[in-house]
């Protein structure tokens, strides 16, 4: 429909598309209301209704996603989380430790990661654990960490939210908002950072499919959130080689049916920091909008995953790497923007 | 830790284990307070702690999860949901649609399941589905019609729980509160569930592996909630023939590491009406204390999971089967309790 | 066509397929050549053909298998091993031994399977072993003893078969040759075993679809042997706690597809004998036609897979709760024949 | 042991491992025998037996295999096929249809990868194929259309060999024997090449783990024929949206592991010709030491394997990104050599 569209004229179309028989879906979009039309041969509607007053264009789409297909937006969407980009050709390295453990250890490692050229900060406050006794995170003061490290280094902030009561303090510190992989089908969740005003970064579940990621998405998007970055980060399989396995096929695949940019974490796909900068190389080749890499100070010694965290020269060499093998592809990579005026970095 | 043991006692305990360099965990439990005694070689801190004040005994547990090993509880646990007993031998039968679609529509399929010999009536009020198109259930008014079957049958009413948020409106009506697949990890939900007061049933989350059922469990239990009836409802695997795969198997692992009950749902695990029969027996001669089922008066119609879902006739039909298999295995089928007085069926 | 159908009948119907457009595809089976005719909308030909001379019927079979479906073959069939029936409604427990390890111990765990009741006796002579540094079987040495205990007890034998070149001498000890997990797609084995005067026993591929295991069978019947058993044995998942995941609903999946019998081996797919007796009582409730199981005099001591075989007393008391649940299913086990007659077992 | 000690140098360390209760193994290799020590704690018998006559070193192996181990051999191995060399730093592009379908075809595939700049030649002669209805390859006629493409263009030829008993033939044909994902751990055929002397192409099975695939290249190497190329080609996940789910973690990990090298089949991977140059890019990144790239001037009349094939023009654009690619990592493509004297390309 027009932007301008009035009620009537919805209620117009919907009478048409009942008229015919079909099913009338209203998904709401950060833009503009669309109405999808369900039922088999629904294109034969078209006609019908694309000269109604109040509406733009009939678009066929063939998936049970609509909103996140390629067929209803062509073009690559940019998503611009605090003036970095994902979706623009850039690659967008997100670095930083599994967990905010301390307000000095993740001033460390955002300075060491920042001055290594990473674009983002990530850094869990509140941690999802499949123990109840593992360590959960520092909660609301590992937010405070979290906008210090920001107002020091300029890195903007990624860090997950758990629980949909938590979605507002957490977007009040965080620049981006990330639901994991074990809450990639929570939809009360979905909704929630769907209504949200800031970017959300959404892990493909454990075992989901992309049409199932691509329908999480469609949660999102439907909710009045268009900013949406994708982020494959390994699925469960047999092999225990590996803590999961990355599915790379994922991102040339996921960009040909969806405009929306997608990332990729190699440090939770291997769970070994060994095989982290191969797979990180791998998945800027493979066409990925960034990546999101784990990286400590102290690996040994880190209060999560710090078998998977690369140490801070690993994660320097790796990003030259990065930028050569951007270079070959005619690409860079995506900056970090500068601290705030008056606050300068220790 | 004695039911009674003073605050005190508890701090002298903890300081006693970490003077030895082990990390203690304090998991509150319904009764009373455990400590946990993380570290390698945790055991051999026995001898030094068993005999302090306020301690009742020192158990070894080998297993991530605690509260929920035989170790911890060699008894198998009985949960009592209105009367229906799960976990005492017996096999509980709870039967109904997927989704509660109309008030109608609820009273006829709980007065057929009721008929035929079913123990408890369920039906989703708020539905997870994959799709934010989808139809998501009625909300608040499907647990006014659950509530309004149960005082006509006196069907115990299941019902699932999707947001922390609506646990406390969701166990005002039901009985039971479902966590579903999707949510098996949620462990915000899992908090809020172990913070309520009634039983629950925590279906095993699609690519769980059963550490990780048990860990979800241990989640509810360590937050004061030891009714827990677990449900294996088929894992993702490669096969499309079914929906997903029952893993039986998971029925005596299950109950050779654990004391709280095991059902089994064959309706969600295998898709396909004409399967479900077969799996239930199945499922009962593994040793399952209980079977979920999916019954609709025209599945054709229905409007979620219509073609797994058994007809009447069908269901009555393996009514008779179960009965007669229980009895060749020294068990019974478990029964519903009367409707309250005062109040008549229709 | 026809039993007797000419050549030149066959050629006449061949050539009405092609001047249609169609693909014929001649499909040898036991009694009688059949044509497959592929192509889309191949069903539209039947009139054209059914008619001509030599034709005995025109099937539609939806399918990519053909000779194997219950379109083709409604009844389902019974498979007679040296007068062990398969798919004739009684249920046939196969015991034995993992590996032939010595003529002493094979010969005492046949006579202890039979004496509890087994019908037929189980054990590799040539194993397929992971590692190449494993224990491989004592080859023709134990085929030997495997004739030797068939002697002594009348327990038929089951035993497998690796190389297309071995097909013969073991088609010459033993009543059916198994085509193990492995090989479940050597397709040049599945050929030669087709052309073998045993009957198959054809255990699922470790991550084969139920459509790629008919398709396996489908080899075997079309080069000429129709009577094969199918043997739902795991599939491999990212589950840890068993060694794999048994596929039970696959059992009424396959007999819902195909007129062929299907058995259950619950040791590989558990892996750990305390599950073993629960999924063999599922097993057969889910409608399996038999049973394979790993039994062992000396666990422990056992050359390969161990920690699966049941001891002797394990075995004879699941016999004992397999009968009573055969007869509440109006089912029986099968019996083993007699010994022939001039030997007496020891 | 030493490459010319005696049978009583050998008699006399199997003595002395045996007398400290380990189990010693045999392990021929291509050089010279070794001898595995198998029990727990089998490093300590190092002293007892290192400075024994006749014994070159005693190296401990944590891993099921040995010979293939960085452990065991701590350089990488070079395989040289007909000149073309894998594993020295270099990627070797080996294009070609997934079957030989006639002489026409499989010379104008052959000049057009040459031209392209690939380094060998598939093409497969006795094809694998899930249904015994399909196109299964022209066999010897096949072999002979391969070998004539070789020596117009100079591409050495890889194909796959099915049957134990047609290594030979296949060999006298090709410079490389495939062993196809299907028969991965077909033990008989793992024989049999590892008896011929020609280099191996050991592709990956569909659900091994890498463990169970270094443990297949162990058989090769341990019948002799230290000329193993491990190939990664996608295994088997719930995800349908690709053909099999390309584990690209797998190449640093072997690499990691093993000395051998390893190359990536993108085509069968991803199953779809729009996804194979990400995904050939992204392998060449992760440091595969060659690719395998289905090619066909006719993609959609080809009778195997159509939807993955790339055209010429796809798969010229490819080899300049790759070009661009592996100078920008300090390595190069590998060249194919000059077809011999006296032949001419037509």
């Amino acid at each position: 429909m027009n932007k301008n569209a009035t009620p009537t004229e919805v209620a117009n179309v919907v009478a048409h598309i009942v008229e015919r028989g079909f099913r009338p879906v209203e998904m709401p979009g950060a833009d503009r209301l669309a109405i999808g039309v369900l039922g088999s041969n629904a294109a034969s509607i078209r006609d019908a209704i694309v000269d109604l007053p109040g509406v733009v264009d009939a678009v066929p789409v063939s998936k049970p996603y609509k909103q996140v297909t390629r067929e209803w937006h062509p073009e690559a969407t940019v998503v611009d989380v605090a003036s970095v980009r994902f979706g623009d050709g850039s690659c967008a390295v997100i670095a930083g430790p599994c967990a905010v453990e301390s307000r000095g250890q993740l001033l460390d490692i955002a300075r060491a990661v920042h001055d290594a050229g990473a674009a983002m900060l990530r850094g869990g406050a509140f941690k999802p654990r499949t123990s109840p006794y593992s360590f959960r995170g520092l909660g609301v003061e590992g937010l405070e960490h979290l906008a210090e490290a920001r107002a020091l280094t300029g890195l903007p902030i990624v860090t997950e939210v758990l629980n949909p009561s938590d979605v507002e303090a957490v977007a009040e510190h965080a620049d981006m908002l990330q639901v994991g992989t074990r809450n990639a089908q929570n939809f009360s969740l979905l909704e929630a950072v769907g209504e949200a005003r800031r970017p959300v970064l959404l892990k493909r579940g454990l075992s989901n499919t992309v049409e199932e990621w691509l329908l999480a998405a469609e949660y999102v998007v439907s909710h009045g959130n268009p900013d949406v970055v994708l982020c494959e980060r390994g699925i469960r399989t047999f092999e225990t080689g590996t803590r999961n396995t990355l599915d790379l096929s994922a991102v040339p695949l996921v960009k040909s049916l969806s405009h929306l940019p997608v990332i990729v974490d190699p440090s939770h796909a291997t769970g070994h920091r060994h095989l982290v900068a191969s797979m990180a190389l791998a998945a800027m080749a493979a066409g990925a909008d960034g990546l999101m890499l784990e990286v400590h100070t102290d690996p040994e010694a880190a209060l999560s995953d710090g078998p998977q965290s690369l140490t801070v020269p690993m994660f320097q060499e790796l990003m030259g790497r990065l930028r050569r093998l951007a270079e070959s592809l005619d690409r860079r990579l995506a900056t970090a923007p500068s601290p705030k005026v008056g606050v300068s970095p220790a």
